[in-house]
Order: C-alpha cells, then sequence, then structure tokens
C-alpha cells in the first residue's frame, strides 16, 4: 500500500481498518502499567462497581484505535503524526472478548499556512464493536506532507 | 489518604502527583503495542523524522499521565471514571530519559441534574517534564459521588 500525500485526500474520504480483539488479560496488563483501578484490575472487584463488570481504560480503548489507525487504511507519508485530539467521548466502555474496529473520516483539508511542504488534517476516528457499538469517539488534527515537487 | 467525595473538593483546588521516569524502553514497548511508528520505535529511524530522536507516542504520554492522576493527590471515592476529554494537545515530544509530573486543577463542580447521589468535575490536567516544560495538556469530566448522607 503506498502512502498517501495531502493532494490525494479528499474531504469526506472514509478509511476501515483492521480487527483487534481485546482480551482479559490485556485489560489487566494495560491497567496494572497505566490505570490501575478495580474495575480495570480485577474482575470480582470490577462486579461490584458501576461497570458491573472488568471493562478497559479509556486510556487503552484510545491506544487501541490507535494501533487500528496506524495499521488501518490511511496510510500517511512520514508516519502519522497527531497535533491535538478533540471531544474525546466513551459513549460505551470495552470489555474483554470484544472485537474493535475503527472507521476515519476527513472532516477538513488545509494546507499549512506557514510551511510550504505540509498541511493539516482534520479526521473523526469512530471506534466500534462487534455489534457495531460505538464505543469511542474523537476529532484529530494530523499533520500530512505534500507530495514532493508539487510545492 | 482519604478519598474525596463531591462535598469535599471546591473550584481552584490543585494537586500534585509522584514523578514517572520514562525510559527508551517504555517508548518502544509502548509503541509496539500500540503505535508502531518508526520515531516511535528506533532510535536510528527516529534521528531522521521530524523529532530529530525517539519520542514517546502521544498515547503513551496520555496514559502515563492517568498513572500519575490515578496514583496522585485527587483520590475519588469509587475511583476515577472520565466522561470525556477535550482540547488533549501535545506541546512537545516525550523523550527517553524524561522524567513526568502531572498537576490537576478543579475548573468545574456541578451536581449531576438526573442523578442525586453524583457529581461532574471538570478538571485541568498538565503534564510537565523535568526541566518544567509542559509535554501535554487537556480538560476532562470526571465523575465524582457525593457524600453517602448528604444526598
Amino acid at each position: 500500500m503506498s502512502a498517501f500525500y495531502l493532494e490525494d485526500l479528499h474531504v469526506g474520504d472514509r478509511f476501515e481498518s483492521d480487527t483487534l480483539l481485546v482480551t482479559e488479560d490485556d485489560i489487566i496488563a494495560f491497567a496494572r502499567a497505566f490505570d490501575p483501578q478495580p474495575f480495570h484490575l480485577d474482575v470480582e472487584a470490577a462486579e461490584q462497581s458501576v461497570f458491573r463488570g472488568l471493562v478497559a481504560s479509556g486510556w487503552h480503548t484510545a491506544a487501541m484505535s490507535m494501533r487500528l489507525f496506524v495499521t488501518g487504511g490511511l496510510q500517511l507519508a512520514g508516519g502519522s503524526v497527531g497535533l491535538g485530539v478533540d471531544e474525546l467521548r466513551w459513549p460505551r466502555p470495552v470489555r474483554p472478548g470484544d472485537t474493535l474496529r475503527l472507521q476515519t473520516e476527513i472532516m477538513e483539508i488545509r494546507p499549512s499556512r506557514s510551511k510550504a511542504d505540509r498541511g493539516i488534517i482534520r479526521i473523526r476516528n469512530i471506534t466500534t464493536n462487534q455489534n457495531g457499538q460505538v464505543v469511542q469517539t474523537f476529532f484529530a488534527s494530523v499533520l500530512v506532507r505534500r507530495r514532493p515537487g508539487d510545492v
């Protein structure tokens, strides 16, 4: 798969990712490292929590979604460098056995005002589970190179 | 340390975290799992990138900041359940050998309209490195329980 430059992209373009299975071990390992709270660490304690069962840290869901983005359809020349994220939401938790998938849509494209060799795209990323339920949404601004020679 | 209920918190309250040392191995391990791009994975390839050296994935910085939050001064009764994050920015990358610290400030407090036993606080989280330089900022909305008996 060849990587995209700014000129190759259009508002409304959509990209799909592969899928990623989330295991109980994955959820607990991430939580031990980064979000050590009972509802992410321990099945029995999680049953007593507001979640009524073990759930992934929202930051784990974000990290898994990044994996799906980097390995998905929107391969950017020079890599994916995020400038910022807005309206990050987790409308529903991720649970052991869920299979995640990411959909990306290009919302806006603009050349850089100060640097002729690049631009910025604004994308919407939606992560869904195996039932098509939305588990995470956000908007991101991402740096994209212009094709060399077009500058 | 006892955990805070909604009644214990005030707009303007500030909390500090412990510190967290970021190693090259940490950066590469996170990147292998979640953000496999050359500037997060490989020191030599990273030298040729826009970052001029190995840098942590922004999502790794976010995850480490969550660790600092969960283990820091603002311990919430029932745990920290994030409802959403806004304006997540990485003004400067995290590099191997950096030591991170998190500062949290309460920006807004409001009781839930629909549920008498809880409220929502809006916080600003700022992650800095050992030189006091800001590496990450965001606002988050977090669920907080009201003290039982006050309802």
